[in-house]
């Protein structure tokens, strides 16, 4: 690879980065078109349903696209979903050579992008800026991959790691630039998902506030149905877009939630309680392909453990409430700290006045 | 304030820098001396006992400081201690102006040097970078000023906030880097502080390695005289600096202890423990002026609530043990946030895997 290649392909990741948590179930993807050096054509998916970022670039291109080079962050696709193959696009517009940062992990693509266009005489690479590619669509990867969505936990504690007193206050531990932070995340994910304790505990919204964006899914994790009618998330408004999570197969218990407009989810039961696996396989099967799990310790534990969490995103607020509090995540057991549960691809930033650290389990985790 | 003399005040500062932790119990100073413009002269003051900064900026301009201006990091003394007062050399040396920093908060200075000084006719001008040099001796300006020692609780803790797993094993925690820190902390201190509890859990030696530097006192905190005579501290090479801080009364029960060369300090009762106040004051009486506090979590707890911990310093190791490990502070009953201790000066870095926050106590804390 050459500078210019470099170069190029940098553009197309920040192009795609700009539709980055708004085209689920599709890829974040960015295109540039370059020829003699000079870019003629620019593009990125905006979102599902709407044109691949290589029509964008094409379009903008014109005819000048004969004989020039395709930088794009992922595989063209070769089947026709919503819109047709982009293969055959860049094939009719007579490109002479596609350098690609990944092949796309869809089982429908997977190479068959490249082998269309090769078997049309255009010259493909691909793997140029890959890690960089990858970091852009890490829910589309894993849900395309597994079948299962990325899950994301997010959690406030004090400095001393607490999230709540020991009378169960948590309002508020972190500071408003947080909280906002979090209500971008939302936006991103297809989901947000909580204990049913948390439901009781707090009654929150789950929606999106304080920044502009789409609400999430919302998800509870209520085993055995006691989610009170009277919360906001089982309201007018945003029942609609909540789905309770259960163990109870009994269709009479669920009438009166269906009647609200939620959804059931009837799970598999492992030790008493919702299966956490089979939980977030259905949902992926419902193209929900990133959480954020916003707690409780006993959900958020549990998921850890089974090494169901991808990343972890820890706001530490400076404050201090004592060793009374409740703890971010109710695992027990661990006698040593060679057991420990390990993270990697620490990060840190601040946020007002809390710091913020992200990093992601090391896999597998605890088998519990 | 012209910037060459911000400049030239920076200059006295970074020369500060250079003894810092290493003076106790006098400050750590940095002097420069300019004349039209160029620098002649530079000092800091390399520990107790040895010339202060504008002595060696003196000796090194010779009798070019005759009619020169000097800065220096702090107001000039005028008492002879160790080494005669350096307002009497500044004037014999015949410099035209001295800026200081800050005035010196030592009652027997405050003032007094820079009187000296225009009364010999040497203009003087105090304030410049105040905040920044006050920031160099945070510890002697409060063992100077409250006659209390300057006391930084440090803890490494796994993300969800743990010190130790349910067993009580902690080691280790915290990264190679992160420990290695501690050790660097601990060589600038005058004392490193424990509770017995942690003596019995982790007989650890609080002695500087991995690092060059001086060991400083070791001084438990143990009420009710329990520390075993067979741990590290009250090994025949360590006890002659340690000092264990006790109710106890009885001599002869402190005899098994003094026999070994430990100092024994006798504190006033306060519910039944060793009152931290009358502790740390009996300690700063002995010119102890800066505390590393490393546990255990009712010590440090204690200590917070009554507002005797000037700065804490958290490691965060990127591991999680669970809900049924150690908390970090032993503190209990903060029932709702608005009564959560709160901190301030936030500052991170990382250290090898580890994130490092600093923060500050805001005061007053907690009326215990």
């Amino acid at each position: 690879m050459s500078i210019p290649d470099l170069k190029h392909m940098k553009r197309a990741l920040s192009l795609a980065r700009k539709g980055m948590g708004k085209t689920s179930p599709n890829p974040a993807v960015g295109c540039v078109i370059v020829k003699d050096g000079v870019v003629i054509g620019e593009g990125w998916h905006k979102k599902a349903g709407g044109p691949h970022a290589e029509i964008f670039a094409l379009e903008m291109a014109g005819t000048a696209a004969r004989n020039a080079d395709v930088y794009v962050t992922l595989e063209p696709c070769c089947h026709s979903g919503k819109t047709p193959p982009c293969s055959e696009a860049l094939i009719a517009a007579g490109v002479k050579r596609v350098f690609a940062a990944m092949a796309d992990p869809n089982s429908k693509v997977n190479g068959n992008g490249f082998r269309a266009l090769e078997k049309a005489g255009i010259i493909t690479e691909c793997g140029l800026m890959e890690d960089e590619a990858r970091a852009l669509n890490l829910a589309f990867i894993k849900h395309v991959t597994t079948g299962l969505p990325y899950v994301i936990y997010k959690c406030a504690m004090t400095l001393d790691g607490k999230i709540a007193t020991f009378t169960g206050e948590s309002r508020w531990i972190s500071g408003a630039e947080s909280r906002r932070f979090v209500h971008r995340l939302r936006s991103r994910c297809d989901g947000v998902m909580v204990g049913v304790d948390t439901i009781i505990a707090d009654d929150p919204q789950l929606t999106v506030r304080h920044v502009r964006g789409k609400n999430p899914w919302r998800i509870i994790v209520d085993s055995t149905l006691r989610t009170p009618e009277s919360v906001n998330v089982l309201s007018e408004s945003l029942a609609q877009k909540t789905i309770i999570a259960t163990t109870e197969q009994n269709p009479r218990v669920h009438l009166r939630y269906l009647q609200r407009g939620v959804s059931i989810l009837v799970c598999r039961e492992r030790n008493g309680k919702v299966d956490m696996e089979d939980m977030l396989k259905q949902l992926g099967e419902r193209n929900i392909q990133s959480i954020l799990l916003e707690g409780g310790s006993r959900v958020a534990g549990e998921a850890l453990k089974q090494g169901l969490i991808d990343e972890c995103i820890f706001f530490y607020a400076p404050k201090v409430i004592g060793s009374d509090g409740f703890s971010p995540l109710a695992i027990t057991g661990i006698s040593s700290m060679d057991k420990a549960l390990i993270f990697t691809d620490v990060s840190v930033q601040k946020a007002g006045p809390d710091i913020i650290i992200t990093a992601r389990p090391e896999q597998p985790c605890l088998q519990a």
